[in-house]
């Protein structure tokens, strides 16, 4: 659907989120049967039950939930709606799974604009139809002005995974390779050009994208991969820090294998932030087998979202679990998880 | 664990949430590895996945969804945590479901006490085990003092439901017998009691509830149970009109069957309230065929949760959707949904 077709479909030009939207009155009602189920067609949400009932596929099922708080709402590259379907479809993709079915739940501010709103279902609803996910069950909350920020959306997705396929953060193995699927830093430097009182301006627009189909291909060619983790909040090095602690080993990355776009590492530079902290929403990190590493590789390159996919680094023996990157000057530095919060709401 | 033992294996006594906490980074991990880890223990949910892997036992899969935004977070008999749970797990009930699992997703405001979140996410974990329901998976975000209100809790629910039960809003026919499954009205009037501004105070506490097991003795006692949901924002108006409207049907009511708490009537009356529009959390409404309503009212009353269980109404034929009430005094008012927001952020 084109953007001027969805503007003609508009069902709200004007008027805001009222209390009364979240009462489950007649307003709430009114809201869901003229935007929600429209938005969101799919055969089992009608709007009329509290749950969806729902027939899976075989395989194990796999289950995510996250929520979005992400400021500002509308961003380079796409807006909290997408993010929310993105995200979770991600966490459930990065288990190897195949996501079918997300639910929506939405806390908004009173006086939120109902166009606003309407713009982020129905970006919403694209993002999950060109994932082939359904929603299928929802709630609305409203809170009084001043008591949330325009609008939160936590989703949880389902997804099955089948058998024989387990990647795990406690899997990475000393001599793994480690991959990362494009360039990092994108998203988090995107909302950073948007945010109030910073200034800078560049053009990058946030890498918010699904990858179940990224990793269809990855687990078809490598079954045995051994880890899967889309590195949002914190960055490749909370990922990366993670794995490590939960696996028990460390980890060695190059520098100069790292892909990074020109102009996100000039921001980082600028703003002294590094760029292995900044957050993601399109991109993965995947350890496997060193025999297996080249054909992983191949396979993630088949794929429009792992087209720029890289070798960054290797698991190594380490019982302090330290992540260290050599630097392009040759010296090598110890990879650290921010303790702090360098850019809060980032999704 | 008695109070006393929750306190003395208190984590936090002081302190509060920092933006950090939602950073992705180490504060998020240990708060993840203090707090929500150990209060949820489970075989599945280990803090070092993003997802969660389950096994489902053979029937449909029932998911449901909600956003828990109630106001104050601490109320006579129970919390938003408890709260949570039990909404969730009701509403996955409602479909003739066992629930199984839970996902909880926390939005804090910075600032909220950290000993605060600690009772909470104790109570809901308490909740949960009570309900034989594992919390399964999860997330945090914080957010900025001033764009939230102390904590957003959601959970998503899933369950299997056997085949041949199909309660379904739509199902409801003429002839078919009313029950609710015990007094109404209790959750919102304790909510009242305790909001700033209203000066009555009561001995009613909320009837926030696991319904499950309820349910499991009404569908073994009648599989073909027409409509089961749980009557929580709007009260038993909204349900039955909704209800009304989903199935082409009318409903009348009788005002002397209908059960209600003399306290909580008194609060009504005092308030100008219509108890028929008051939030419930742990009370339900069932319709079957006129024939299978005694059975159905027996099995209710074995169960603690709906010793108080009683027909209140009959399904009539009425092409206008109209819910009628016989009054006490012999005449007949319509039960209309509330247009506007009588009871903001109940639950």
């Amino acid at each position: 659907m084109s953007a001027t077709a969805t503007s003609r479909n508009q069902v709200f030009t004007s008027g805001v989120v009222e209390m009364a939207h979240g009462s489950g009155g007649r307003l709430m009602a009114e809201l869901i049967e003229r935007l929600f189920v429209p938005a969101f067609a799919n055969p089992v949400l009608t709007g009329q039950e509290d749950q969806a009932v729902l027939a899976l596929p075989p395989g194990r099922l796999v289950v995510s939930t996250d929520s979005y708080v992400v400021s500002p709402l509308f961003f380079p590259g796409g807006n909290i709606g997408d993010l929310a379907v993105h995200g979770t479809v991600n966490d459930v993709a990065m288990a190897g799974a195949r996501p079918l079915y997300l639910t929506a739940g939405f806390i908004i501010e009173e006086g939120f604009p109902l166009p606003d709103l309407e713009r982020i279902v129905r970006t919403m609803a694209r993002a999950a139809a060109a994932a082939k996910v359904g929603i299928v069950t929802g709630d609305t909350k409203v809170v009084e002005k001043g008591k949330g920020d325009g609008v939160f959306i936590n989703t949880t997705g389902l997804g099955v995974v089948d058998d024989g396929i387990a990647p795990s953060a406690t899997r990475a193995r000393p001599g793994d390779a480690i991959l990362v699927s494009g360039p990092i830093g994108d998203h988090g430097v995107a909302i950073l050009s948007k945010r109030s009182g910073l200034s800078f301006e560049t053009d990058i627009v946030s890498d918010t994208a699904a990858l179940h189909g990224l990793v269809a291909r990855m687990v078809a060619a490598v079954p045995d991969v051994h880890c899967l983790r889309d590195p949002t909040r914190g960055g490749l090095s909370a990922v990366l820090n993670e794995i490590a602690q939960a696996s028990r080993v460390g980890m060695r990355l190059t520098e100069v294998s790292l892909p990074v776009r020109p102009a996100v590492l000039g921001a980082c530079e600028l703003l002294g932030l590094d760029v292995l902290h900044i957050a993601n929403e399109g991109k993965l990190v995947a350890m496997c087998a060193a025999a297996d590493a080249d054909r992983l590789l191949g396979a993630m390159r088949t794929d429009p979202h792992g087209a720029e996919a890289a070798i960054i680094g290797t698991v190594v023996e380490d019982p302090e679990c330290f992540v260290e990157l050599e630097t392009r000057f040759g010296g090598t530095r110890i990879v650290d998880w921010i303790a702090g919060e360098q850019l809060p709401r980032i999704c």
